[in-house]
């Protein structure tokens, strides 16, 4: 166990490369400020997701704008010029004092959150626009939306990005200019029609938890089917490999922050089929790291065009496991 | 209104051809017998979605088997010999006196509805699927069943399925072993991956008011977007001709007998794909015919071709006016 340890902060300092010399960047999801110690330890380039809605859960008040700057600086100041993604506030659980639903709804994650909350609360989403701007001038910040399922969403979201960045303007307060905008896949219908958006957004976010949900139909807690088996059906494989496609050919970088991208089994799928940056839980970096040092791209990419031709999720786990145990990368 | 009565009526007896003589089916929903006579006045040549629902809800009893089989033998005989689709249970509602879910399901619709009720809940899933078997003696029956996502579950049903015959044939009862399986492709996964479906099944049949919500997230009651906006999304055409194009090169039939089947809008545009059967409810049929009696077969080629490279919902839309209205096939 020791040496296991050893071995995983040794890992933390090189670099994610394979050892054919193709780099990949490995980035970590996090909830909290307090979290960024933890995440430069276990080796994080930088923030591949940072969610909002800690500051907004279990109080009465809303989080004003100086107070979610503070939160937000916190993070961009200590990962000193290294990117940081900002999600604007998801959330779909029990009505909460700043956002009630318009009506009751018998399926809240088919209704009114992520995106569809910020739009519906201009007011709660141009705080929270400003304050991430703010931060923005203090380090290298991106920004992206939940749940994205048409074009139009996001481009009236990124309008009222704009409206934002005008009265921030006015009120003489600091912002970077050229803050990167980037598209959350999540929904199927982004991943299905990626390439859409490719003119209104800078990068892409694969959020495979949400995806795997809505593609199967499977509410994420609903007991019953294994969670790898979800993510490793070859329809949510057909998806990602679409995004990723879309993303090289528009020259954008591609990433993944959903549960998939710190799995290790995944890892060689993944890089075999052209992803740029894995964000996961910290904890979960030094593996994929591993992961990625032991292998080639050319590997990688034999990898993936196999599994792609695999008929089912258990075919799929099988043959993944299979070549990760002939190169004695047991997990 | 009383010329366009008589028109409609006059339709009824018409096949549904396009002017260079293309030939589709038009089937009708229903959810009891007693709709038989209105579908076949309208001129529907079969049921293609006979819901089932009906039967087990506001009562405290599970029907048996006889009165299934009753219940399902009214409709295959008063269709003459004319195919009836039959879909097994679904059901998304409040908890029933027969079905319970498992535990709290905090968003039905992605819980245990559809196929995951029939494998749950065997001793009701046998019950039913021997009352059809048996119904199937009398006509030309078909079934499937709802909320497939992966091939495993369809495999399950299937040996669910021949367990029954077999007991029936202990049983000395008759049923049409021919009896043939469509797959309700009504989950993106399914449509997705609708080619690993081909070995299992006879047919295919688009249920796209479920398509839609899931592929977009959004749950059919939510208000806020136009229905109609969301049939006509870029993902839920790509999905809908990729299943179409998947049908045709493994020879099957493939039908439609979600809303958009029904949409006279969307006609010229489901001609032009491919789509071999509409089936919607008995009182659209006419319009629908109408539409696909004034073009040709070349017409709606063209006009699908076009319609997939548009960008956007309204785009869609929009472009699909203006195609009926130069034809003078207002709606
Ligand atoms: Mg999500
Ligand atoms: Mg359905």
């Amino acid at each position: 166990y020791l040496a296991c340890k050893k071995e995983m902060q040794m890992l933390s300092d090189l670099p994610a490369e394979t050892r054919d010399g193709y780099r990949v960047q490995l980035l970590a999801n996090i909830d909290h400020p307090g979290e960024v110690a933890s995440a430069l330890a276990q080796g994080a380039e930088g923030i591949g997701l940072f969610r909002t809605e800690h500051l907004f859960l279990g109080r009465d008040t809303m989080p004003g704008e100086d107070e979610q700057f503070e939160f937000y600086v916190q993070v961009v100041q200590r990962m000193r010029g290294r990117p940081v993604v900002i999600r604007t506030l998801d959330y779909a659980g029990p009505s909460s004092p700043f956002f009630q639903p318009m009506h009751y709804e018998p399926n809240p994650f088919l209704g009114c959150r992520g995106i569809r909350l910020n739009l519906n609360f201009e007011e709660i989403f141009n705080t929270q626009i400003k304050a991430i701007l703010r931060a923005s001038a203090f380090g290298r910040v991106k920004v992206m939306f939940p749940l994205i399922s048409r074009v139009e969403d996001l481009r009236r979201v990124k309008s009222m990005m704009r409206q934002a960045q005008e009265e921030l303007l006015r009120a003489g307060k600091n912002f970077d200019p050229d803050i990167e905008v980037g598209l959350l896949v999540e929904v199927p219908s982004a991943a299905l029609t990626a390439e859409l958006f490719a003119p209104e957004v800078d990068f892409y976010s694969i959020g495979t938890n949400d995806l795997v949900q809505y593609t199967l139909a499977v509410d994420r807690a609903s007991a019953g089917i294994n969670p790898l088996n979800q993510v490793l059906h070859p329809a949510i494989l057909r998806l990602v490999k679409n995004v990723i496609d879309v993303a090289r050919n528009a020259r954008k970088k591609v990433a993944m922050c959903g549960e998939m991208a710190g799995e290790p089994l995944a890892t060689l799928l993944l890089l075999g089929l052209g992803l740029n940056q894995f964000s996961a839980a910290a904890g979960a970096l030094p593996e994929i790291k591993k992961v990625i040092r032991a292998v080639t791209l050319k590997e990688a990419r034999e990898v993936a065009l196999r599994t792609l031709q695999l008929s089912g999720p258990e075919e799929v786990r099988r043959y993944l496991e299979q070549e990760m145990k002939s190169r004695r990368l047991y997990f």
